[in-house]
Parts: C-alpha cells; structure tokens; sequence
C-alpha cells in the first residue's frame, strides 16, 4: 500500500530543509551551517513531538535516508546558492508546506496514541511550529510565532481542529489530512499576501 | 483524600502562567504570543523535569485541564489587560510562589524515583527555574537566573536542602513540603525587597 | 577492568566544565552562574545524546559523582579566579578536548545501541558541540559551530568517520577511540592556530 503519511513527511521535510537553508545562505553561512539549519529545521519539530509522546526511536533515527537527504541537499544547495542570490522573503511558501504537513501529521500521530483532541492539536502546533522557531532564533530573526504582523500559529491551531471534525465526520482518514493541511498552507499563504493579523497596534487604531 | 502535591501543582501552574503573560502583554504581544509564553512559563519546568527523569506520560498531557486552564487565563488576561497597564516588576510575586512550588515538588518526583539528595535538588532547581528562564529568553529578557543584581537560583537549592533535612527529622511530609516552599517564596520576595545578592560589584567595593 | 570510557567521560566533563566556567568569569557571573555555565557546557552534550536515543537513566543522573565534581570546581574556581584574571581565548584548549571526547563516546553509544555508521557520526557531532553551543548561547558568544572563522562541526564529523573506519580495519576498539579522538583534538588546534576555514569571505577573494 503506498504510504500517505510517510510520503507527506518526505515533503515536509524537504519544505522545511529548503526553508533553513535559504535562511542560513542569506546569512552568508558556510556549507556546515547551511546543513546544520535546514536538519534543525527540518527536524526539531519532529523530535520535539517524539521526545514529548515518548515515540522512540525517534523519526529520522529510523528513517535516515531523511537526513541523508538533508546532506544531500546542502551540499548541492551551497554550490547552487553561489552562482544565485536567493532573498529570504522566498522562505514563505515552503514554510507554509512544512507547517502544514508537520502540524497535520503530529496531531494524527498523537490521535493514534490515544490522545484528546485539545492534547492533539496542541502537540500538532508545536510539531508544525517548533523546526521554524529554531530556524529564525538560530539566525537571529525574531519567530514567526512571535511576530505580531501575520498570524501563524493560530491557522495552525485551526487547522488541526478542521482535520479532527472532518476525520470524524468523513468515513475518509486522507480526505480529512488532505482538508486540514490544504487549510493550513492556503490561509498562510493569504495571511502573508494580504496581511491578516489579529491584533492591530494600538498607535493605528 | 485531597491531593495535596496536585493542588499545589495547579497553584504553581497558575502562578506561572500569570508571570508570563504579564512579560508577554508588556512586550505587547497578540493573544496567541501570550498564551505561547504563558504556556511555556508554567508548563516547560515540569516537561524538563518529566523528560530528565523519564517520567511519562508528561504531566500536562495527563492533566489536560492544566493547558485548557491557561488557554482560558490567556483569553482573559488580553481582553482584560487592553483596558489596564501592567508593570512588568509585578511578576516578581507569581514568580516567586512558582519557583517555590516547582521546585519543591521536581525534588520530590526525584526523591520518589530514588534519586539521591543531591540530584533531587539539581532536578528541584530545574524544575523551579527553566520555565522563568524560557519565559524571559523568549522576551528577551535577561533570566533571573544570570542577574547578578538578585539571588534565585541558590535560594531554589537551599530550599531542596531544607525540605529534606525537615523531611527526615519531621514525621510529616506535608509539614516537610510547606516549610522548603514557605522558605524559598518568603526569601526570594526578601531578596528582591532588600536587594541581597551573592557578589557585590568590584568597582563598588 | 580499567574502564576506559568511564575514564575519558570524566576528562571530557573536566574540560568542558573549565571552558564553560572561564566563558561565565569574563562575563562577570556570580558563583552560582559559573556553578550553571560549568554544568551546562559540561553535561549539555550528554544529556541531549541519551534523551535523543531514550538512554535512560542520565548519565550524570547515573553517576552523581559528575555534577557533584563540578560543583567543587565551580567553589574552587569562583575564590581562585578573584585573584587571576582568564581572557576568554583560553577555552580553545579545553574546547577541544571536549569537543574530541565527547564526539567520539556520542558515536560509540549509538553503534553500541545498533545504530547506522550515518546516524552514529550524526549523533556524536550533536552530543561533541551541543554542551559548546549551550554555552556560548547562554554567555551571549555566536557559538563555534555558528562561526565562519573556524571549522568546528566539520572536524568532529570527520572525525567519527576516521573512528569507524579505524574501528573496522583495527583488531582494537582502544587504539580506534583513540585515534579518532586525537585528530579532533589536533585537528581543531591546529584550525584555531592555522586559521583553517571552509570558505572564505567573498569581500576577500
């Protein structure tokens, strides 16, 4: 059977791993650098979940064609990025892919582990957010979770709750992951675009 | 029987929360960054403690009323705090009671797992202090715990000592329990009342 | 028998422990935050490795003697360093020393736990630079593995390569140890003393 969560969790990582990298370049980092950030910011959110629901052996412990993959990808990305200027707005839409797939497969993963929903969706953020959060502190930008022009973690915090209504009212397990994490990536993407926020400052209001 | 180190658990969960929300609302943050520091003062001291000592599952994922606590704290706390200025010195109480509890009650974990005297009060002082060091590097805020202007960590060490010694020589847990916390609330607020620290400055001696 | 890793992760604490304590005393830290840079630089790399492959109980937690050794050095340091003043380039020595031991006891454990030559080298880089990483961080320095001056994380890579091949080529798991150990060390060394780096600044060439 072709496996959905597996092939999503490839994706995810790969959009992560792009992310960390275009960040670590525009930092003018070197060839180690560049892999260091793309693993942590393709990994951390994933390691967080597995150290918090005790999941062991951790994902890409036994799945290391993934950080093969990452390797991989630094080196060619660092040879790349030479001859290419890269600016870090471009991190947006593969940001938006991991955050999507890490929080819809960390809030499925806690489901199967018998979790609540609210535990679920909880650990769901924290799976989708964290890769990030350590990519933007390790390369001294404020997280996007902190930063009060776009809204982040509550779309992902929606998107779990979406996933967990239609896995409930859908006979369909892919169909709910494919509505929920499509939820997640389209509304960031628009928040980008057209600027949403949940909290105007004050001096404009 | 009333559960006297989950009552005290809740308090502490609640203190915390309070200390962190107050930093977060000073920064100006939106709600989802208030809930995010609340979340992660009051509940990162006790997920360091349960993953150092391998003791799952974690605590908040068994308790889940203790994040639906803070989320609904969080909500609230930033509708109530747009009509109402918080300085941010008022978190030295909350966090005071928090290092107290928090404290206390990782040595005791510690001390239930067999540790021995000396590791239950390097995991009591963890447990006190990481949610307060999370919650001021996320604001970026110097930790109390490398202030040099105030003593905490060693207050936090002292008061596992104490609980111990009262511990063995008293026949009651609960009094043992309440004279470590009463020690460390009461001498932490002292500290930053009358100023004591362990080193002067040399350029004032 | 003359337990030969025991004794080299006694050295790699000692090591740590005085590089993070001399980072702590030009900093200005009271004794308490020697106390907690020591530790932290010291048993941070360690901790992260045995909670990353589920190694329970702690190694430090395991062996007492360990955080109760660092805490007389931090009294004996803390007097001591009141009459002497240290420049903060004289960790690279104790870095090193570190870096190469704990590299190499990081790879050895996760072959010895039937992990993949791939994720050994990944797992003694991580457990070889996190405790550096945690101090200098915590100290307010861009960490080693973060700077383009030096290489860091490339020569403790390498090295875990050099330990594996040697491993299985040689008849002796000491002489392997011990010759991947030393290339960090000199290798590192000589990075620092050589200015040796991965590439240089484009301004430059």
């Amino acid at each position: 059977m072709f496996d959905i969560i597996y092939f999503l969790e490839m994706i995810g990582v790969v959009a992560f791993a792009i992310s960390g990298m275009i960040v670590a370049r525009s930092k003018n980092m070197d060839p180690v650098g560049v892999f260091t950030i793309g693993f942590v910011t393709a990994l951390g959110g994933g390691t967080l979940r597995d150290l918090m629901m005790n999941n062991h052996p951790l994902y890409w412990i036994k799945h290391q064609e993934q950080p093969i993959l990452i390797l991989a990808m630094a080196v060619v990305f660092s040879y790349w990025s030479r001859a290419h200027s890269l600016r870090e707005s471009r991190i947006v839409f593969p940001d938006a892919i991991g955050l999507g797939i890490f929080t819809i497969l960390g809030a499925q993963l806690a489901l199967d582990l018998g979790h609540s929903w609210f535990i679920a969706s909880l650990l769901g953020v924290m799976t989708g957010t964290f890769g990030g959060a350590l990519r933007d502190t390790l390369c001294n930008e404020v997280p996007f979770i902190f930063r009060k022009d776009q809204i982040y973690a509550s779309i992902s915090f929606a998107g779990c709750w979406l996933y967990f209504v239609c896995q409930w009212l859908l006979e369909s397990e892919t169909l709910a992951l494919s509505i929920g994490l499509l939820f997640i990536v389209i509304f960031r993407l628009a928040a980008v675009r057209f600027d949403i926020r949940l909290q105007r400052d004050q001096s404009h209001s």
